[in-house]
C-alpha cells in the first residue's frame, strides 16, 4: 500500500575532463485507494501504520466532528498515534503554521521512518506536504482529504505550498503522498463552500478531458451537492474516480511542473487568481474557478472552438451546482492583467485553456489573439450578474 | 554548465483494478568545476547567469573581502545581481536566516527562472540550499563555496539543513545545485578552523578510498595549511580534485540516502556529534571529525584491519595538521551512547565505519562488537590529551 523513494542512481564521474559530474535521481510512487468507512477500516490502519510512530493533523472543525473515532479505531489496535490539532483556514496557509507541525515532530520525536497523516481540507494537506518536506529532509505522509476540494483537487498532487509575504503559494516544495485514502462518507460533515469549491475543479478535469463525467454532473451533480454525497454510492465513487484519475493522468507527465508550460489543468486558473485577489478574496477558489472557466468557454464560441449551446450546457451546470459565471469584477482590463500575469510564469506566453468541444480543450498561445474586443466580447456572452 | 530538472514521468494508472497509481520521479546533473580566478572570469559569470535575475548571499566577511570584485566584474557585464550579506556564524544555521534569504527572494522579486548564489562557507552553503528549495517550490541555486570545507564537503553534496528546537539538522531539503564552482585562490583569505575543517573530512576521503589522497595529504597537507593553499596550485588542485571526486563517488549512489545505511562517508561521524554536544561546540566540527577518525583507527588496530604502524601514520598526519587525536570527553560512556544514538538513525545498527589498511574501510555493524573493554582499548591506544 505504500510506496517508499525507490532509488538514487545512475552517477557517471568524469575526472579525466576536469569537469566533475554528478546525476540525481529521485522516484516514488503512489497510491490513491477507496474506503468506504475509513475510520472503521481495522486493516487499512494496521497496514498503513504498524509500528510507525504517526502524527495526525488535523483542523479543529474535522477532529471535534471525527477525532474520537479516529481515536477510538487507533487505540484499539495499539497505535502510536499523536495528535497536532490546528485552528486553520483559508488565510493561515502560513510557513508559521508549517512549523508548527514541525514543533509537533520535535515534541513528539517524530524520525526518519515515522509518519504524518493530513486529516482535514486542503489547507491541512498543503501544510502537511511542506513540513513533511522539511522534517529530517523529508519524511513520509498520508492523505486522508475530508473535503471534495481535497479529495479530488489539493489531497491528490504532490504540491504543497504556504503563502508568505502577501504572495500566494511562494513558499512550498514537491513531494508526493505515500498513500492517499478517500473516504466519500466524510463529505457529508464537510462545509458547503469545500463541495462548491470541489464541483468546480470536478467540472474543469470534466471539460478537459472528459465528457462522461461532464454528463455525469450536468445530470446528477447539483443532486449530489444537495444531499452532501449522501449517494446513490456508484455515482459518488465514479465522480470521485473520475475526477482523481483524471488529475492523476493530466499532472503525470509533468509532475515538477519542469516539462511543459502548457498545463491543461490551468483551465479556469488564468484569470481566477486576479478575481480572487481583487474581491479581498471574498470570492472562493472555485468561485472564481467557475467565473474563469464560463469566460473562457465563452471565448471559445467567439473563436469557433465550442458551439453555442454547448456553452449553454456549460453554463447552466455551474449555474445549478450553485457556482458564478459572471461577476462585476470581470472586466477587460483585469482580463488584460491577469493574461500578462499568467504569461509571466508560463515561460512568456498567456497559455490559455479553452475548451474544444465538451471533454477535450486547446491552448492559445499568444496574446495578439486576445484583443480588447474579444475578451469584451466573451464577457458580454455570460449571464449579466 | 547547467542543468536543469529534466524529466518527469513514467506515470501509469490501472483504474480498472479501484486503486489508482502515481509514479513521480525527478532526475538532475549537476557539475563542479574548476576555476583559477574566479572573480575574473568573465565568460563563466556570463554563461552562468545571462539574463537571469541573481541574488547573491554572503556572509558579511566574505562580502567586505571580495563584494568589492564581484560586484564589479557582475556590473561591467550589466547582470542585474542583487545580494544579500547575511551576519552567520556556525550558531546561526537556522530556519530564520533560511526565511531571511526567501524574504530577499521576495523583495527582489525572483522567479521561478532565477538564481540564487551561495559565496561563503558551509553554513552559507546550507542556507541557500534550504531556501532555494522552497522558493517557487524549488529555484536554481549555484554555489560558490570559499572556504575548504565548503570547497570539499558542505558546498559539493545536494543536502541543505538548518538546526531547529535544539536539534542538530532536524530540518531541511534536498535540493541539487546547477554548479559547483570551485577556486582555490579564495582559501587564503578563509578563517583558519575551515581549513582544519576541511582539512578534516579531507583525511576523512583519504582514508576511507583514496591511499594517494592520503600520501599527498602526509606528505604536503601541513605545508599547504601554513601557506593558506597558496601553491603550490596543481598540488591543491590535486588536493581538491581527489577529495571532491571521492565525496561525488561515494554520495552518487545514495544521495537521498534512501539506499543503503552503510555510507562510508560516516566516517568520522560516528561520536563526533556526542563530542561537539559535550564540549558545548568549543569543539568544533572537523576537530571532533578527527577524534573520531583517530578512535576508529584504533578500534581498526584492535580489530586486525590496521597495522600499528599505518596508526602511527594516521595519527601524525592529523598531529601534522593541527587536529586533535584525543580529548578529555572521549570516554567509553560517550562512546556507548553515540554509537546507540547512531543506530537509530541507521536503521538499528551503530554502523560504524573503521579503516581497512589505509584507503579502504570496513563497516563494524554490531553493537556486540563494541564490548566496553574494546572501546577502552582504542582510547588507550590514542596519545594523552
Amino acid at each position: 500500500m505504500s510506496g517508499q523513494p525507490q532509488r538514487s542512481d545512475g552517477f557517471r564521474p568524469r575526472p579525466s575532463s576536469g569537469v566533475l559530474r554528478a546525476r540525481c535521481t529521485w522516484s516514488q510512487d503512489y497510491t490513491v485507494h477507496f474506503a468506504d468507512d475509513l475510520l472503521g477500516a481495522r486493516a487499512t490502519f494496521q497496514q498503513l501504520f504498524g509500528e510507525r510512530r504517526t502524527l495526525v493533523v488535523a483542523p479543529r472543525d474535522v477532529w471535534a466532528i471525527h477525532g474520537t473515532r479516529f481515536r477510538a479505531l487507533t487505540t484499539s489496535l495499539g497505535l502510536d498515534l499523536h495528535v497536532l490539532v490546528l485552528d486553520i483556514d483559508e488565510a493561515s496557509k502560513s510557513i508559521e503554521n508549517a512549523l508548527r507541525i514541525c514543533d509537533a515532530c520535535v515534541e513528539h520525536e517524530i524520525g526518519r521512518t515515522d509518519v504524518l497523516v493530513a486529516f482535514g481540507g486542503g489547507v491541512c494537506c498543503d501544510l502537511v506536504t511542506v513540513a513533511a518536506s522539511l522534517v529530517r529532509r523529508g519524511i513520509a505522509y498520508v492523505c486522508m482529504p475530508t473535503t471534495l476540494v481535497g479529495q479530488i483537487d489539493a489531497g491528490i498532487g504532490i504540491k504543497g505550498a504556504v503563502n508568505y509575504a502577501g504572495k500566494k503559494s511562494y513558499i512550498g516544495s514537491f513531494r508526493p503522498p505515500e498513500t492517499v485514502l478517500i473516504d466519500p462518507s466524510l463529505l457529508a460533515s464537510a462545509p458547503a463552500w469545500t463541495a462548491m469549491d470541489g464541483m468546480a475543479e470536478a467540472i474543469k478535469i470534466a471539460l478537459i478531458r472528459d465528457a462522461e463525467l461532464f454528463e455525469l454532473i450536468e445530470r446528477d451533480g447539483p443532486h449530489l451537492l444537495r444531499t452532501r454525497f449522501a449517494g446513490p454510492s456508484a455515482l459518488v465513487r465514479e465522480l470521485l474516480r473520475r475526477s482523481i484519475d483524471g488529475m492523476l493522468q493530466e499532472l503525470g507527465p509533468n509532475f515538477f511542473e519542469d516539462q511543459t508550460y502548457n498545463r491543461k489543468v490551468d483551465f479556469g486558473h488564468t484569470i481566477s487568481g486576479s478575481l480572487e485577489e481583487r474581491s479581498s478574496h471574498r470570492l472562493t477558489h472555485g468561485h472564481a474557478v467557475a467565473i474563469d472557466m464560463a469566460w473562457s468557454a465563452a471565448l471559445a464560441v467567439d473563436l469557433g472552438h465550442l458551439a453555442i449551446d454547448e456553452l449553454a450546457r456549460i453554463l447552466t451546470t455551474l449555474a445549478a451546482c450553485g457556482l458564478p459565471c459572471n461577476h462585476r469584477l470581470l472586466t477587460v482590463g483585469l482580463c488584460q492583467e491577469a493574461l500578462a500575469a499568467a504569461a509571466l510564469h508560463r515561460g512568456g506566453k498567456p497559455r490559455l485553456v479553452i475548451p474544444d468541444g465538451i471533454g477535450a480543450c486547446r491552448f492559445v498561445d499568444e496574446l495578439h489573439e486576445l484583443p480588447p474586443e474579444r475578451l469584451a466580447g466573451a464577457i458580454a456572452r455570460l449571464p449579466a450578474c
